[in-house]
């Protein structure tokens, strides 16, 4: 913030990274916004960090409008301190150490969210890098955990194992005793899985997922059209293929045949336009089950990056070239 | 069973209907079958009367082979009288009159069945009636009510209203409190549907019904392929569609956006090849939950012809030319 002198009154001015144009990562600037004013319900967030996750980059490109009533400056999560509380908000306190799973609004200095949507840092993670966990902890836990259903024993598949999701699925499947399979673009980065955990590695330039993998209970999907056949073929009997982002397309032959055969269910689902209260619930969850095992060591948060928030448009060249291992974070520098 | 006197000793040889080879109806035949002996945990039912599934005209063509271990016997349900216990069966007695969800081995004088499969008569309904229960009892429960989650004020439809599935759905979905649209291909059909408490009638030969039923939370689908697209554009946000059947087409086209953005869920299951300990789950809860609706007369046995088992020939035509409402029993002439 760039305190001014207004009337001979200080004005803290916020600033965001706002969209110029539908576009590259150059539309992306850094401008002042209006001051975020928390409604009943919500709190307001002085910004730590915010992170980039792969819909900010169609966000920017107008193809992923925000829903109704949410921000349309980007950004799905972030950390910092709360400093303003709306009416009747229990349970935090202005000062408290956060990050939030948000709807939008996450590339500023300031954001509101509503209070269920908040989490406390998990013990020995430093209020910068826990801006790399809500998003994950929630489309993983809410994905893998709440609809998928992983058990101690099963086998669970997540392609794009080296980025933010994939890194964090890996340490959460690991935590719940699941034998944990992954696709990865290149030699050095499932060495990098299998250090998280991975125990079947499978390079997808040169090898077939279903061919290295058998069968597999659980299937955290990102790129939907291009891989739903071989998803399908790889299920066990009873198993769930969950598909949360469409690098592959939108539109993908479903063999109906071998679901009925297999009884196999396929789920796709985002968080951001659920309802608060859904929200609310997935992050209760997180707080109480996940938030343990980071506070334990078990999950680590795995950041590749740390670029400042003013260059956002660097962090989404990074993203897009897929050359980070796990999280892209936008720091706040002051 | 007709007896046979053999060395003085008067033998009992059971029957059932075998298939002479892959074929039309006329491929069934009654015949002189190996004694059925149940092994540990199984009873040994007499027969009263089976009923035709979609299932088993697929059996019959040599499409649906039985899953490893069952009879090569179609029918998937019976009703009848418990004539002997395997070892280690609690909870049973001889003489009990009870229904039964079976892997194959019904279109027969005396089958085995593991005993978590098998269920009491419902109050007031009486043995031969209660073969038209067994199947459709738990695949509506199974899909509607325990992977559904139909709840109260939820609107649910139910392709093919008309037939064995239809017509319970209907009653269960109705007994759940949620508003029930249903499709079937002729007003006549479409008025017996209301009867039974349908809320919504879309005759399919017409009308649209994604047009005429809006969005629909649940949706219980036997047609795969061809109503596929329609069936996600139909679903309301959170929505499931449950396929059973593939009458349109074991290959269909996926829109994945759609299914994104309403974090949908399409689930495709099948009894027949699930554990006895998975069956056994499912029979517990349609005794513990639906028996009593059946009891109450809240949920009605819809029975729409009783052919002689030996006329199983005539039951596949019947159910083949699509012309009866409700369930097709095959009973046990004595």
């Amino acid at each position: 913030m760039v305190p001014e002198v207004s009337n001979g009154i200080t004005v803290d001015r916020v600033h965001a990274i706002t969209v110029r144009e539908p576009g590259g990562p150059e539309v992306l600037t850094w401008t002042e916004v209006e001051d975020p004013v928390p409604g009943p319900g919500e709190v307001l967030i002085d910004v730590a960090a915010s992170a980039v996750n792969r819909a900010d980059l169609l966000q920017r490109q107008g193809l992923y409008p925000p829903p109704p009533g949410a921000s349309d400056i980007i950004g799905l999560e972030c950390s910092g301190t709360i400093v303003a509380l709306g009416e009747g908000v229990t349970g935090w306190h202005v000062g408290d150490e956060v990050c939030a799973l948000l709807a939008g609004g996450g590339y500023a200095e300031k954001v509101v969210v509503p209070a269920p949507q908040v989490l406390p840092l998990p013990d020995g993670v430093d209020v910068v890098t826990a801006a790399a966990l809500p998003e994950v902890a929630c489309t993983v836990w809410s994905n893998v955990v709440m609809d998928g259903r992983l058990e101690l024993g099963e086998t669970f598949l997540v392609h794009g194992g080296a980025g933010g999701i994939g890194t964090h699925a890996i340490q959460v499947a690991k935590a719940l005793g699941a034998t944990v399979a992954v696709t990865a673009g290149s030699g050095e980065r499932l060495a990098k899985c299998a250090e998280l955990g991975a125990d079947v590695l499978v390079n997808y330039k040169t090898q077939d997922f279903v061919a290295e993998v058998g069968k597999a209970d659980v299937v955290l999907d990102n790129m939907g059209a291009s891989y739903l056949p071989r998803n399908i073929d790889v299920l066990a009997p009873d198993g769930r293929l969950m598909i949360i982002g469409m690098q592959g397309g939108v539109k993908g032959e479903l063999p109906i045949g071998k679901l009925l055969s297999k009884r196999a269910s396929v789920m796709a689902t985002g968080l951001r336009g659920r309802s608060v209260e859904n929200k609310g619930a997935i992050v209760a969850q997180v707080r109480e089950h996940l938030w343990p095992l980071v506070g334990s060591g078990a999950v680590k948060p795995v950041v590749g990056r740390v670029v400042p928030m003013q260059e956002a448009a660097e962090a989404h060249r990074l993203l897009e070239a897929s050359d980070v291992f796990g999280k892209v974070l936008l720091r706040r520098e002051r």
